[in-house]
């Protein structure tokens, strides 16, 4: 006996003793190490080709009225794994996808409670997920987070592109500066917003984009927030430490949990190539399979929509002036005076209609369509909407025979207010309206404080009703894009018919005093990394004070980034936003719009550099066109891009849309030039972009004999 | 020119200077007078026989960041009228019920911000209700409630019968002493709760019953509850007044209005007969007529239940005891093992169709027949139910056939356990589920903290949801019985779909430790001022270790007391709550809840004192029957009652069940005698009642012939 106990005895103390647990990348480039500090405290660390990028750094979380799960822990056992395999999204920037990582699955058990805690770890090429699992288990069956206590220890002073840590908004121009500069530049970083609340002068959002001195590209961000509180970011700027801090509930806790449960994934990725970091599926990999059946009707989506005119402050969502407030079912709209600046009435509409129609879109939004819009904003009102009763003049049975007789669909909207239980409670019917006029999808906004009161926009109670919204609008095969609701985090993978969220500043606020020039330069490595935005571009007016003589707002972009963005910021659902008579200005700008494609069998990002460019060449589903945009932030630049990922063989037409050499984003933004290639694989471009310009490229596959005639790049 | 200002300055001198408005009750006994004090503050006053009853009272609201609506009021005009009609209650107390009072329209408007306010006083010959109306108006439209200031100043230190103020519990024996003892007496007054939150220690609940040393009854309550929360009381004790205590949100307000709006009728019955207090229909009359057109579904219930044995503790509403936790739809019931103790399974409740059948019960209501109980309280579980799934033991269909078959129905349970959103999200399917299997009654709980964490049980947020699922309700045709839900104020008169609540201590703290012997002679005077109780009676096994050899609970009643219950806790919906074999140990005793009535006439209140005794008769609705019932106190004590409710010329047998000689609710409960007598409108009875006792007694026309050989009273 004496023989096998020494044996155990000397097995268990190498266990105890290799603690320490290293995981490494497909390619070798990355290593993750894992181990148990004194006290049993679980840390990590990263190191991307031998260097240290992520130095030590806690895991764990604190909870409420419970012991802590900090530390005090052992390691009962790990698991390794490898996994390597292609699945096809229902839409998306590439046609497939493949997920391929190295697995570490370390069970910790606490010694004085006897509780279990899994840290699973994932390692892909382009960076680390990991995530907190809590196994059912007899000593841990419910429990309220106080806070989790995930950290991010950076190596240096890194320049971050930041937006300020927020439970309810995220709705800012990015700012770029140092780690140590977060503090000081925090207060006038917060625009002012319709709900929001800060919570630290150094907290920030996810993702969270950052450059080392050393040119390496780190992106910290989340993947699958479900039942559970948005992650924003904390930072010790003594030592630069990022640690999580979720969002609160009305009473101040952080996440109510029964096991088995598991936290979101926090993701880390890292590169010495920016492209990499935009071409990465590592956080749809992270999610969970795609759990409908059916997904036939599932369709990305061009669209126009009564909209920018009232966003500009040309015409009103709202039908009447004279009501001091509304209350739904009791006031009588026949007996009002109308304001004759209600855009969304039944002629207007189908003035849109018939434009879609003739230019090819899909369908038409209608924002202002129902009663409620003249008290339904900064008054804590509940029952704001119903969803389904229009104003006078707007004749849903008219415009559904009309929209149909000219093959355009139309999209719902579906304002909550942020008015939670008001919009669950029609929910229903809001989406058997839907139906039954034939509404493929709906644009939802939660415009506002969230009701209950004392609820965050981030908060696990909101983000638990985003989620079941979309899934009943499944049950009733409606497409949902969510504005104002949580930034996405790849839950697209899971239920496809999530095709968009804005969830970010969006061209709107271009009409609301405008945006940097290099906004969307950013956007892509910070509010992309978990999913598309419906940024609705497509602004050819930048002068908002010729469409509302009261507001002298200015678009910061050229004609040739707006036209740029629909390759660049990827999106299966993209709107015309601008006037049908703005287009009508520069139809042959325009029919860029018309040709871009919105789903694709392949994404290559050429060349990206967070703040100042991003150039994308993307294939169409199904068809040899290809499409190029590129965004050019505060500085004019000159692009040079080779043509190949073009198929070798094969002749195209090239039509660049580019800023003509005068151009600039405030002085003269509407200077643009069209230019028709001859171009093959072999071909480059060299093409200067203005400040905050870019240009936009459609290839389109041809006879020698149809392009014989053009310049060959 | 002149002397037509001087009048009119006159004039509106004189207008100014009579800003004293006086109201009378129809017989001139009651007399309010309202004014403005210095300031502008409205005040008002009431007195009955010349008496002050309420010295001089504020009224008025104080707001979140408005100006407060306390002060600086003008009296632009007031209006008087009188209302008599009289109108007929789907079912009730009576047949017909006179709504009969003088009404005094006091329109104020507030000098600096131009704001109207009314104040309406209603007059009855029983009492004053008053209520704030804000009409819509440009300068209030949106407001919140910082605090209601209505204050009812007593004229002396009165005797009251009260439960802590609390913004999530009622369900407390009653504490009788004097106002100036509440708050040495209040900490032992606070029994432990499933959710609970005191606010002062001189914080009490209404209805709130008072007694002078004059011999007076003061009652005061709310009536018509409705989108505003619920008014607790809080007493200055230096002083003796009582200022209205409203219940917070989650973030501190106490309502959100917009006008036009109303608040809840304060309510201030004044006798100097107990019984008045009693009989009042002021309540009922101060709420909206009835909404529903079709009330022809809406029948009162007699019903028995799977209830008391899990109460008792001697069965399980849970399944299993293998489970930690549950999530519903992932938790597979048929791979655990059945504890044994699941009262709710076919076999079981088809023996209870059984009973029910025989004995001409309407109804049988099922408890724990649905999958989730094994966890489903004290963990703030929000999926805690989804109200449709069965567990593997009961069988819906057969259960739904054979109840058919017997001709009972089946009452559902839903117990939310005030997860308030899961309810809503569920109700549509929850009540069609019902539909489908033809149960035409829900008796629904909100037993636990109330989610959205933050939120209490009466709060706007959650009055609201109550009537919500009230309505919700009437639309498939469905009754509700709702317990733990903000305690009626009259609703039922505007859904008479509303048949019960609970909302107060009830029987089944019986078996949680036992209540007062008294309880059930204050609760007429205090809970169900504002509507029935579901008090769920009938008990005769009074020794809970009978059932459950670990719970050593009594109940503190005798028999008779438990028989006399069915008449004198008015309830549309009336349980026999023991279980059939400690009903057929006393099949005689038995035999008066089965006969009971449930629908009245005529109810006739023969004597009452609050705390010591209530004798009421009835004359069940359609028939020559009546059933007269009496709860007594601590104190033994004979009742002298004359007959002359019944019809001269008739000839009545009653059936008397009494308090054996020896009897005692503790020592000797189930000692009962019965008497049959020959009686008629001329009868008298004198018949004693022990501690905790009582008397029911059933009188049925019957030819002479039937009566000759029994005793005439």
């Amino acid at each position: 006996m004496k023989k096998i106990i020494c044996l155990s005895l000397f097995l268990v103390a190498a266990i105890n003793f290799s603690v320490a647990q290293s995981l490494q990348s497909p390619n070798g480039e990355l290593q993750m190490n894992f181990s148990l500090e004194e006290e049993g405290t679980p840390v990590y660390k990263l190191s991307f080709k031998g260097n240290e990028v992520i130095k030590t750094s806690k895991l764990g979380l604190e909870l409420k009225e419970e012991e802590d799960l900090l530390s005090n822990f052992s390691v009962e056992g790990t698991e390794e794994s490898s996994f390597d395999n292609t699945w096809t999204p229902v839409w998306g920037e590439s046609k497939e996808i493949r997920n391929n990582y190295n697995e570490l699955e370390v069970n910790l058990v606490q010694e004085e409670t006897g509780r279990n805690l899994i840290i699973r770890f994932r390692l892909f090429n382009e960076g680390l997920g990991f995530r907190y699992e809590f196994p059912e288990q007899k000593d841990l069956v419910y429990f309220v987070i106080e806070e989790e206590r995930t950290q991010f220890a950076m190596t240096g002073d890194h320049t971050a592109f930041w937006i300020p840590g927020d439970y309810d908004s995220q709705e800012y121009d990015y700012t770029e500066s140092k780690l140590s500069e977060i503090r000081e530049k925090f207060d006038s970083a917060v625009q002012p917003n319709a709900s929001q609340e800060q919570f630290s002068k150094t907290g920030v959002q996810t993702s969270l984009m950052m450059k080392t001195e050393d040119g390496l590209y780190i992106n910290l961000h989340e993947a699958a927030l479900v039942e559970y509180s948005l992650m924003n970011l904390n930072l010790d700027d003594e030592n630069m430490i990022f640690e999580s801090w979720l969002t609160p509930d009305a009473v101040g806790n952080k996440g109510y949990l029964q096991t088995p449960a598991v936290s979101p994934w926090r993701t880390i990725m890292v590169s010495d190539d920016a492209r990499d970091i935009l071409v990465s599926n590592m956080n749809l990999n992270l999610n969970e399979p795609n759990k409908l059946e059916d997904t036939s009707w599932i369709k990305p989506v061009k669209y126009m929509g009564v909209w920018w005119e009232m966003i500009t402050g040309k015409s009103s969502w709202a039908y009447t002036d004279e009501l001091a407030s509304v209350k739904l079912g009791e006031t009588d709209y026949s007996k009002t005076k109308p304001n004759g600046k209600h855009a969304a009435n039944t002629e207007h509409v189908k003035e849109y209609i018939d434009f879609a129609a003739e230019h090819g879109f899909d369908a038409v939004l209608v924002e202002g369509w129902n009663e409620g819009w003249e008290d339904w904003f900064g008054q804590s009102k509940d029952y704001v909407f119903d969803f389904v009763t229009p104003y006078p003049d707007f004749d849903v049975e008219e415009i559904h025979e009309y929209a149909q007789s000219k093959g355009v669909k139309m999209i719902m909207h579906h304002e909550t207010s942020g008015a939670i239980r008001n919009y669950e409670r029609h929910l229903d019917t809001a989406y058997q309206f839907m139906n039954k006029y034939d509404y493929p999808a709906v644009k939802s906004g939660y415009v506002g404080d969230i009701i209950p009161r004392g609820e965050h926009h981030y908060g696990q109670w909101a983000i638990n009703h985003y989620l079941y919204a979309v899934k009943k609008a499944a049950d009733y095969k409606v497409m949902v894009n969510a504005h104002e609701a949580v930034r996405p985090t790849g839950l697209r993978r899971t239920y496809p018919n999530l095709i968009g969220n804005e969830s970010a500043r969006g061209t709107e606020f271009q009409a609301f005093g405008g945006s940097k020039p290099n906004h969307v330069t950013i956007l892509p490595f910070t509010r992309l990394i978990g999913g598309p935005m419906d940024y609705t571009p497509g602004i050819f007016e930048m002068d908002i004070s010729k469409l509302n003589p009261d507001n002298d707002s200015h678009v910061n972009s050229t004609i040739a980034n707006q036209l740029a963005l629909y390759v660049t910021m990827y999106s299966p659902l993209q709107m015309a936003a601008d006037l049908p008579e703005n287009y009508m200005k520069f139809p042959d700008a325009f029919q860029f719009i018309k040709d871009v494609a919105l789903d694709w069998d392949k994404s290559i990002y050429l060349e990206a550099e967070p703040g100042d460019y991003i150039t994308v060449a993307r294939k169409e589903k199904g068809s040899s066109n290809w499409f190029v945009g590129n965004v050019n932030g505060n500085e004019a630049r000159t692009s040079m891009i080779q043509f190949d990922f073009l198929e070798k063989e094969k002749n195209y037409i090239a039509t660049v849309y580019s800023d003509a050499p005068d151009a600039h984003y405030k002085t003269n933004p509407q200077a643009y030039e069209i230019k028709k290639y001859r171009v093959n694989s072999k071909s480059e471009l060299s093409q200067k972009s203005v400040p905050g310009g870019g240009y936009a490229i459609s290839i389109m596959e041809a006879d020698k004999s149809e392009t014989k005639d053009l310049k060959k790049l």
